[in-house]
C-alpha cells in the first residue's frame, strides 16, 4: 500500500495548503479519499496518473473535502474516460454532482455509480481478492464516515530449501503456496506447514477525518497498520475541537494508544497555526509513532 | 477601471492554467466575473482583498467559469463575512450553491442574494453614480450572457485659468463641475462651457465569454473602450470552434475592428496550444490593437 497525501489542511484552499485528498495505491487500484477544491490540479502536479482512479471515496459534504470532485468528474469527461466510476458517499451527493453537470449539459461519456452512504454501521463497501474497505462510522456535525483498507492475507511463502529437500514436484508449487498439503517424490504427503513460511501479516489503512473524538471506533481500528486521524487543533484550543466537532493531535494520539495501531498519521491541521512540528509533539507525548501528513509526502504502509 | 485576470484558460485547471475569473475595480467597487475553481486560491496569491467583492457575475454554468464559487462563499463564511453579496448567473445557479451549502450544514453568516437571469435581451444588472452594468447576450451550448461596464460622464473639469480670470467665486466651482453656468464677481452670468473642459470619456468594458462569433453583440459594445472576447481557438481549428460554439482569435478581431472597439484582450485559450502569441498574430492581422490575457496580469481601462 502507499499513500500520497493530495491536500491534509482544514477549511478553505491556501496557495500553499490543499484541502484535504489523498490517493491509496493498493496492488494496482488507486482510490481517491475525498476531494477538496483544488485536487484535480493537485493530482497532476504530483503526476499521479488520475485516469486510473475508478473509486472516489467522500467522508462527509463539507466544502473541504468534497467541492473538487466535480470538476475532477467534468475533466474524466474532458479527457476522454471511457472506464466506469464509483463514487461512495453520503446521501446528498448524487443530486449535487448531477445537478451541477446537468445546468451545464455536460454528460459524462462514462459510467458514473454513485453509491450513496446513510448507515451508522459500518458497511463493506469494496470487495476483491486484494482488499476490502469499510465504512468507519464517525461523529461530526454532518453524517460522516471513514474508511478501512484491509488487504487480504497474501499466498503462504515457499519454504524452497524445504522443497527441495524433499523433492516435491514444482508443479505442487501453486497448491503448496495456498495452504494445501501435497505429496513428495515418493507419494507421501507432506504437511503444507513444513514447506511454507507464513506470509507477512495483511496491511491496513484507517482513514478517520473529519471527527470529534470517538473510542466507539476503536474495535474496528484495532491493529491497523496505519491510521490516519484528523488533527484540527492543539491541546490548547481543546474546547474549540469539542464545539466544532474535531479533534486535538492528543485525542488522535489516544486513539492510536487505544487501538494500538502500527502507526498514527495527523493531518487536517487548522490554518491557524504556522508551526505543524506541535501537533507531532503534543501526539507523541501519548503515542511515540507519529508522523505528519504533508502535502506531496508518500508514505509506504 | 482597473482589469485583473485571475485565470484566462478554458476548461481543466492545470498547475499553471487557471479557468476563467477576473476583477474589475471601479472607484471602489470590486467586481468578479466568473470563478473558476480554484479562483479563491488565485485571489490571494494576486493580493486582492476579496472580502471587498459585494457582486459577482457569472457568464454561465459550465464548470470552468462557476466550480469555484461555492468554496469561495464557504470561505467568506469562514472568514466571518457580514456583507451581504449579490450574485448574477443563469437560472439554476442558486438551487447548486444553496444544495451543496445545505448537504454540509453551511449557513452563511451574511446575506446571500441571488439574481437569477434567463432574459435574452439585454437587462441592466446594477447601476449606482459610477458606472452601470448590462448583460450582453452571447451564443454558446449553454444559455449564456457577456457584461457590460459601463462608467458614467465624470464631472466638468474646471479650466483653472479662466475663472481665475473671470474672478468667479471658489464657492461656485462645484456647481461648475456640475455643469451650471455661474455668475462672475460683477454678477454677470458666465457660461459654462467657457470655464470648464470635456471630462475625460467614460471607459468602458466589454466581458464577452464564451461564445460563438455572433455579430449581434456589435451594436451594444459599438465603442468600448476595452473589450474581452474568448478566443479558444485559432484559425486551424476553426471548425472546432464552429461545433463547439466557441470563437477563434481571429473571430474576436472581426467584432472588435466591426464594433471599433479602443482595443481588444484574448484569452480563454484551448489548452491544445503552447504558445499563445500565434493569437495575438492571427487576430492581429484584422485588429492591431490587441493584448493577451495571462493570469496575474493587470490592464489599465
Amino acid at each position: 500500500m502507499k499513500l500520497t497525501i493530495v491536500g491534509c489542511h482544514s477549511a478553505s484552499p491556501r496557495y500553499d495548503a490543499n484541502p484535504t485528498a489523498q490517493i491509496l495505491e493498493v496492488k494496482g487500484h488507486l482510490f481517491l479519499i475525498d476531494c477538496g477544491e483544488g485536487t484535480q490540479v493537485q493530482l497532476r502536479k504530483f503526476k499521479i496518473k488520475f485516469a486510473r482512479i475508478k473509486h472516489i471515496f467522500i467522508s462527509h459534504l463539507h466544502g473541504d473535502h468534497f467541492f473538487g470532485l466535480v470538476g475532477l468528474i467534468s475533466t474524466f469527461k474532458l479527457l476522454g474516460r471511457d472506464a466506469s466510476l464509483h463514487i461512495y458517499g453520503p446521501k446528498g451527493i448524487k443530486q449535487a454532482i448531477l445537478l451541477q453537470l446537468k445546468l451545464g449539459k455536460t454528460y459524462t461519456n462514462f459510467e458514473l455509480y454513485f453509491h450513496e452512504l446513510e448507515s451508522n454501521q459500518p458497511e463493506l463497501l469494496f470487495e476483491d481478492a486484494v482488499l476490502s474497505i469499510t465504512t468507519i462510522p464517525l461523529k461530526h456535525r454532518v453524517y460522516t464516515n471513514g474508511f478501512l483498507f484491509q488487504q487480504k492475507p497474501g499466498e503462504r511463502i515457499l519454504n524452497i530449501q524445504k522443497v527441495k529437500e524433499l523433492d516435491i514436484d514444482p508443479s505442487y508449487y501453486q497448491k503448496t503456496k495456498q495452504g494445501f498439503d501435497v505429496p513428495d517424490s515418493k507419494g507421501d504427503m507432506v504437511s503444507n506447514a513444513a514447506i511454507t513460511l507464513d506470509p507477512s501479516p495483511p496491511k491496513s489503512y484507517a482513514y478517520c477525518s473529519d471527527t470529534s473524538y470517538c473510542e466507539e471506533i476503536i474495535p474496528q481500528i484495532l491493529n491497523t497498520t496505519l491510521l490516519y486521524h484528523e488533527a484540527t487543533f492543539l491541546q490548547q484550543h481543546a474546547a474549540l475541537a469539542l464545539k466544532t466537532m474535531h479533534s486535538t493531535a492528543r485525542q488522535a494520539a489516544l486513539i492510536a494508544k487505544k487501538a494500538a495501531v502500527g502507526s498514527l498519521l495527523l493531518g487536517h491541521y487548522s490554518g491557524r497555526y504556522n508551526d505543524y512540528n506541535e501537533f507531532k509533539n503534543q501526539a507523541q507525548e501519548v503515542f511515540l509513532a507519529t508522523k505528519l501528513a504533508q502535502d506531496g509526502k508518500v508514505f509506504e504502509i
